[in-house]
Parts: C-alpha cells; sequence; structure tokens
C-alpha cells in the first residue's frame, strides 16, 4: 500500500464544495473517479480544507492510499486527462504512511480578493467578490491587526459548525489595496465554518465607517455570533496554501505566484 | 435621436463570439436585447471588434441610436441588471451622430495570454491559452518585430476572411514573459479574421525551435497562409483597448488596468 499526495488547483463556481455527495458534483466526486479509473481500483481521498461551494482552491492538498504501483506522472498527466477543466492536479510524490493531508496541517493561507469598484466583474464573475460604495482600506487594515494572536472566534463562526473548538491561532490578518481589488490575507492554524467570509463581512461594515474600528476587537470578544457582520458570497475566496511540518517536504505547498496583468479595465 | 456609445467587457467563453446569431447566444444578442428593455424599443448595436467564439473584450466599444431619454445611470446599471453575469457595462456616454464605433476606431489592441507550464490551467480554463514544452522568449520577442510597420498579412488571414485588402499598419507586436504566463500584445489600426491567433501560432513554433527567427520574416513577405503555423486556440484572447481620433474622448478606452495577483500556484 502506497501513500500518494496531490497539489491539486480548481475554480470553485464549477462545483457543489469539495466534499462528495449522494447526489452533488464535487472536487472529490470528480477526483476521485479519475484517481479509481488510474489505480484501477476505488480510492478515496483526504484533502487539506473541505471548501464550500463556490469557493476556489489555487493550492489545495489531499492524500490517497492506494495498492497500484503508477508513476508519478500517471497520478499527474492521467489523471488531469479524466479530469473536468475547472480542477487539475499540479504535482504527485509518495509519502509515508503516517502523513494526513487535514490532521498534519500545521497552517492554511486563504485569500478574498474583493472588487470594489462602481461596476460588476463580467471576465471574473464568480471568481472575485464585489462591493460598489468606496472603502477605506487603512481603518481596514488597523481593524484586522487585534486578529492576530489566539483567539476565541465564536462571532465569526457559522451556526452549523463542526469543530470542537472555537479557538484559532491568527499568524497573519492584512488587507491591502491594489487598484480597484481589496486583498484580504489569512494564515492560520486552522478556520472555522465561514470564517473568514465572516471576517470579511465585519472589515467591509468597518472600511464603509458603519463601525469604528474598535468595533472588531469588541466583536471577537464578544465570542457571540448574533452581533457580527452577514457573511460575505464565496465568489472572492481561495485556499491558497497549505503548510506541513519540515518531516514532509511537499512540493510548491503554500506559494502564491502572481497571475498576469489580465488586461481588465 | 440620440447616439450613445458603451465600453464593454465580457468573458467570450460564455457566448458564441460577438455578432448576432439566429440560434446562438452571442454578446450583441444579450446585450440588444438588454438595451431594449431600457429604451422600450427595439435597439441595434456596432462594435469596434466583432470578436469570435471564445474571444474576450476588457474594452469593448460599441454604439447604438435611440430615441428614448434616460440618464447615463440607466445605460450602465439599469442594463446590468439585465445582463448575464459574464458581460458588463462599464461606462456609456452620449456622442455627436457622426460617431461610428466600427468604422472611426484607429487602433486596435490585443493581448494573447498563454500559460506556458507543464500543467494545464484550471482556475483561468477557457481564459488563457495553454502550451506545455519550453519555449524561449528572446527568440519570439526578436521574431515579433518584423511584423511592426504596414505589411500584407496575408499569410495570417483566415480563409474566410471577409477584409477588403490584407494590408495593417502594426504599431506594435511584442511578446513578455510573466512568471508561467507569456504576454502577446499587439496594436494596429486593425486585424484580420484570425490574425492574432495566426501570429501566435507562428511565433511558438519560433520559440520552441522549429523554425529560425528570420522564418517569421519569410512567412509574413510570402503572403500565403499555406506555409504559417496552424492558428492558436480562442482560450487566451482579449480585445483590451480601442482608440478613436481626439475629436470623441471616451471614457476608459484602452486601458490596461492590472489584476490583483490572484493565489494560483
Amino acid at each position: 500500500m502506497k501513500r500518494i499526495v496531490l497539489g491539486l488547483e480548481y475554480a470553485g463556481d464549477a462545483f457543489c464544495g469539495w466534499q462528495s455527495q449522494a447526489h452533488g458534483r464535487t472536487v472529490q466526486d470528480v477526483l476521485e473517479r479519475a484517481l479509481a479509473q488510474i489505480a484501477g481500483e476505488p480510492v478515496r481521498t483526504h484533502c487539506a480544507g473541505r471548501t464550500d461551494t463556490g469557493v476556489h482552491a489555487s493550492a489545495q492538498v489531499a492524500h490517497f492510499d492506494t495498492r497500484a504501483v503508477r508513476p508519478a506522472s500517471a497520478w499527474v498527466r492521467g489523471v488531469n486527462a479524466l479530469l473536468p477543466p475547472a480542477v487539475v492536479v499540479r504535482w504527485a510524490t509518495e509519502v509515508t504512511d503516517d502523513f494526513h493531508a487535514r490532521f498534519l496541517a500545521c497552517e492554511r493561507q486563504y485569500r478574498y480578493i474583493l472588487h470594489n469598484a462602481p461596476t460588476r466583474p463580467a471576465m471574473l464573475a464568480g471568481r472575485v467578490g464585489w462591493y460598489h460604495p468606496p472603502l477605506d482600506v487603512a481603518r481596514m487594515a488597523a481593524a484586522a491587526e487585534c486578529l492576530v494572536g489566539t483567539h476565541d472566534f465564536s462571532s465569526f463562526r457559522a451556526a452549523g459548525c463542526q469543530a470542537k473548538t472555537p479557538v484559532r491561532v491568527m499568524h497573519e490578518a492584512r488587507v491591502v489595496r491594489q487598484g480597484e481589488y481589496l486583498l484580504f490575507d489569512f494564515r492560520a492554524n486552522g478556520f472555522l465554518h465561514h470564517m473568514i467570509r465572516n471576517l470579511v463581512g465585519a472589515l467591509v461594515y468597518v472600511g464603509k465607517g458603519r463601525y469604528p474600528v474598535e468595533w472588531m476587537g469588541e466583536l471577537l470578544n464578544a465570542r457571540d455570533r448574533a452581533h457580527a457582520a452577514p457573511t460575505f458570497s464565496p465568489d472572492g475566496l481561495y485556499l491558497c496554501g497549505v503548510a506541513y511540518p519540515p518531516r514532509w517536504p511537499l512540493p510548491g505547498d503554500g506559494r502564491i505566484i502572481a497571475l498576469p496583468q489580465l488586461p481588465l479595465v
């Protein structure tokens, strides 16, 4: 039995999220079907971050066990030939059988891209969030600072969240402007269900002046979802990095590589 | 009667090209239906560059005449509310009735984005071309130089091209690398049918070493499509600028604005 790890990229608007469903077209469903064809046996995958419907990934990590002996290229090019256009395996590598894509991930990195402009996106519809009124990024960046550290994030947790504890260690929480886009970067040991989309919603409230910068800290301390802002759309959310202990050096984990300047007006 | 000009952005993979078809879902079809609803009368549009199926636009320009008297915001926000997600009106302005989006355009700018990497794109499937083997960009840039100036571009013209003359004035022909992407930028008074996709095909042949740099000039001088390389896919092609004489100062024509660094690995 071999344990294989894959690096995956997918456009979330083409799928009903990661997790396998009886009647849904999920990333896990299409991936496991393609892997099973190459392996010649059923395959069960486990991923680092089970993204919701509409949420994208540039650097998802997943592992599976198989008795099939195949070259690494079969798990990349062979599987890619069987996958739909919106998902691709970027790399594959064999690991020891004590590796686990979900339980051993020590850091996850997400980026939210918000198009802050008078007209909605078209070229990137479904790929970026959209917010029309002007936003004060300096206020949003200042409000995000209080999120760094070890905190109880109950105020930003979805009602159905299955996590055992609402405490997470946030290593980075940044907001910057790049032209018509705001980029929200979060790194933490893990995230609660809808946590980033709820954080973005609250930061937008601060950015448009509805609440003062200090409101973010008050919200965090309240540990009560009832006080927070609405959940933001999944359109602009990307899982873009997963880190593991140095014992498992994976190719390309956590890299963020620049897209070229797409000619968007 | 008023003449209104619109600035448009659209994802070409969602449409069967610009031009209206009896049984096709084209950009012109969905746009004219939305405009007619706002105008309360049928509307006929004329655009600067009739893009093919799969070809995108970040700065298409189109005009129409109407008896309806509406504020500019109705031609932007009102129409956008009626358009599908993959197309948006960026701006609208009234012009004198001697303006014509197609016949008065004195320069058009196109960019081709080629993903030059071992695995195919997923996040940008349909939005960038893909070529797997390594390409020598210095050779491609050198080969592109001979295209600048006034030339007969018959070697890069599609069989069904309707243009009266194969002569075009090329103001710019550049190839640069940005990480895993090659950007091909072309500015000319106009382009023949499939001309850019044929130019990209020929430049890729030079870049992979199949032909020497000088082959590009020989191909141009041959004035014969039979000698050229295959037509490249429409996936990576963007109409990203249209220029008019200074008498008609339009908002935002020809701008290329940077997309943020999407977190693509």
